[in-house]
């Protein structure tokens, strides 16, 4: 039977699991400091049908319950009326294009999460001060523009939602037993330099039964008891289908714990809000849990994140 | 000495190279069909360092001399005064984030264009109506969410830069010569499915010079005269350092004479505003102008393209 | 007992009512026309207290059931941490200040209504063709920037949720005869040149009972039924608590009647989402009903509109 | 010859000239106090031709010299095509809209700035912590929606600029014996409860020789050294055609000087940007140079100040 940590347990992995000074005290990069060379040769290699899988839902403008800012896209020309128009008004209109605008965290827009995103005691990773995170600057450090080349190595879906037959319950933590379970039933293992996803089935659920607000309605996510077996396997880069983090919040005084013990005391990358529904379908399919990854951020200057469209390829 | 086609050979290419039906009436992937299996397994097959490089730019809201729509990033919340606030308030704010809000089309912003960016007489690729663009609605067809999966495929670059030892100069057009020249000089030849990245230095200039606007100042492009070589060489995507289009126009009776012959009538994706000084290095020191390449546009529902930060990896 | 108006006979209105030529060909200020000195000068006769009082409704980002473009206040930058920021750092920063973004229309926030917003059979306010309002452009005529040097006239306000001691329904029109029986009531009389305010206590029944979605809940409004009412009394500018429309629909051909009779037919200008509240309190304990009044929109460039905080001063 | 005070001189000025505590502790009005009923009254009897004029520059979404951050304007649906389209389109469609947004603050668009918009040694005017002016809150006091009702008195302008008989240069600070020449040429006397317009003519000058941008080519404004006869007289409000600080600043340790003394010590609202040309012309063809003055901001909740349109009735 899993133990879930108290409190004070889970206060003190932020010192017990810190990742400050590991790489030297100018890094930014926290756990993508795992992923080498070596990792997408071997993430290439496992290359063997050709077809790509997206892991990101989609973005739309609509409001829906779990919208806490509204997506834009509003266009700065159409395609109305130029069969109709002049041949001197259609030359001067050229193409259709359009703004778009969006606040990427929060539940609905599949993105990274920065290490910048987070603070504990008035740091962020690597023991950086929270005052460089400004309000005209942005982030001023450990942006998501760090990831330019982007992040590229093994993809590993620990399918929880398909091991337990259910979509996780609302307040339900993914726990370490979970995922040895998952690896054994799939035959894979976590290691170093992996990005590893883990499925709860809270995005189908989504689609099943329409949005529910993460907070209000609870969600389930990684428990972030999980965080000690992520630096023991050496996870390079974490995704799930939920907000990554479990709601209600286990520990009101700490908060979002996943996000503060892996973006502020390990530097370990987040992708939240992943749609891993059609993926859990490829790699059942395949009897293969283990593939090719491409994450690319767009090279957003001084951004806490950014949304992204994981692709798999198998 | 190439010949450059007069305004009457582009109308024809309209019809001569047109793709429409090619794929079925339903089609709106166009040249996207062209990229199958095979061809990422290929492409995965040529990764041998494991080193990535991004095409991309970076995304600034800066005002410069090519600005048409300052990209916005305004922060939903920073990390300012967390070290000296109160616990309860730290609880309360949680992590920093931003709104971010861009018009990619123009001339700084990485993207892709869909084929329902353009337009001619009235039509979008395979026979569309214009009408199906629509200011309220957006693209409701032939939009960049048809490339959820991301493109991936072999990658070419030309470097047409690096072949002519200078950036190609305002209004200066890479012709079909050009790009035979550089396959000649870099050994390696574009086939069927490849995504073709052409080189002008434009980029590079206005790293060294500082930024010029492309319709008062010129810009070099791939000139509309090489569509015809495109289609025969069956190149699925086509990128560049520019925005993909010579200016001044040399056709001022149709425009941007290269987007409306490869969006419209032939399907063919773009990539504009690339970045590709990193790559062009990455390749010559390699001497190998071939990679894996992944396309991983935002799952934007109902817009013209996206911002991308197109990665190859060697 | 008030006859309701026939579709056909709606559509009689739209050329009954016509202001088109009125004016002269070029006139794109339609019953503002109506608004001469000698009406400011009464209006600022009316002057006796020196009591303002704003007629808008707060602007807040909040996501409501009333709202359909959620509306964006995001700060450029903040006061937090100026208090322990070095003085270099607080010369650095100086003010304070946000980024506000907004649809206007709609049903929450007070605004102007232009005759660009609306169309009836491909033509605007004085027979100008629809084609002048662009997506890329805007408006290119009719615009609220017609409106710099504001609106100020007599401002009257015809309480018919007052008269009729409880919130007009959903789907309930006021009818000619609920003016009349207003004016009566109150002892006032509406005349040329006069801003008409008509409340239906729907803005109150929202501060009551919480916001409801006018087009899926329904929403009371002056029945289109009260145009000839409104031309025959010389109503310069058409202000209520609602979105200016019934809903549901009466007449589904023509969609919202009043708006389309009002803004396409007379040049009508009108204000919508109003607050009318204070207002009717306001007048109820001075017994007077009539005040100057000033709206005044902000000076934008080719919009169909404007948000404003039109204030009545007694 | 005026004296321009030293740094020290101003640094006093924020003792000296505070109205902390003048209105009680829990004021937020700060000089808008000053406006009484009375003040009303006596400005709407200055109304003898009922003619207004608008303060406001027009709002425009082309980046110039002069802007910071670009207004932006985009349709939600437009015109277009609806002359053709099919019937049940035309309904589908219903009204042009469209989404504007603005960072107000800055040199180029008129607006109001509250007192929460300025901070001098981690306070706000009547001593608040500037902590109270957040990220992601946004100005949770001394925000613009206090002056919900409007601010209508006295407006008097006093055109230095006309009595210079030149525009002022950059740099240049209008001074207090400026005030009083410009009073004794126009025959007016500032008192209590006015809303005091200053013209230097920049905006004259940005429409004849085109934009600026007032750091890097300079800018005059008041000088802070008029700011104890602000205090003296009485004014309630304070507007200029610049952004109410001469540039180059004459004070680096300080930075805008007058904005701090002003809305930090004295609790003065500011209206920055106006246009006062037209203004100017119609207080001189009636050498008149008092009149009634309405200034509506939007009632934005949480905001540091508000675009708006002021309107002065003759």
């Amino acid at each position: 039977m899993p133990t879930t940590p108290t409190e004070q347990d889970v206060i003190r992995m932020l010192d017990a699991l810190s990742n400050w000074g590991r790489w030297g005290k100018d890094d930014q990069l926290g756990t993508l400091n795992l992923v080498q060379p070596k990792h997408r040769l071997a993430a290439a290699a496992l290359v063997t049908d050709g077809v790509p899988v997206s892991c990101s839902r989609p973005i739309s403008t609509e409001i829906t319950a779990d919208t806490t800012f509204q997506p834009l896209r509003f266009m700065v020309d159409s395609g109305e009326g130029r069969d109709t128009a002049s041949p001197a008004r259609r030359l001067e209109r050229r193409g259709a294009s359009e703004f778009i605008g969006m606040v990427f965290h929060g539940y609905t827009i599949t993105h990274v999460d920065s290490p910048a995103h987070y603070f504990w005691d008035g740091k962020i990773y690597n023991g950086r001060s929270c005052n460089l995170v400004t309000a005209r600057e942005g982030a001023t450090v450990e942006a998501v523009d760090l990831l330019k080349d982007g992040v590229v190595s093994r993809g590993v879906l620990l399918d929880v939602a398909a091991l337990k037959g259910r979509w996780l319950d609302s307040g339900e933590g993914v726990m370490p037993e979970d995922l040895e379970a998952a690896e054994k039933a799939q035959g894979v293992r976590v290691g170093e330099g992996d990005i590893l996803l883990i499925r709860t089935g809270y995005y189908g659920r989504r689609r099943a039964e329409g949005p529910r607000h993460p907070l209000k309605d609870g969600s389930p996510a990684a428990h972030v008891a999980c965080a000690p077996w992520f630096r023991e396997r050496g996870v390079a880069m974490l995704g799930t289908d939920t907000h990554n983090d479990v709601s209600p919040v286990p520990y009101p005084n700490i908060g979002n714990a996943l996000h503060t013990v892996a973006l502020v005391a390990m530097g370990l990358w987040l992708i939240d809000n992943m749609n891993l529904e059609e993926l859990s379908q490829a790699c059942a399919s395949r009897r293969r849990w283990a593939f090719m990854l491409t994450v690319a951020p767009l090279v957003l200057r001084a951004t806490t994140g950014s949304p992204a469209n994981p692709i798999a390829l198998f």
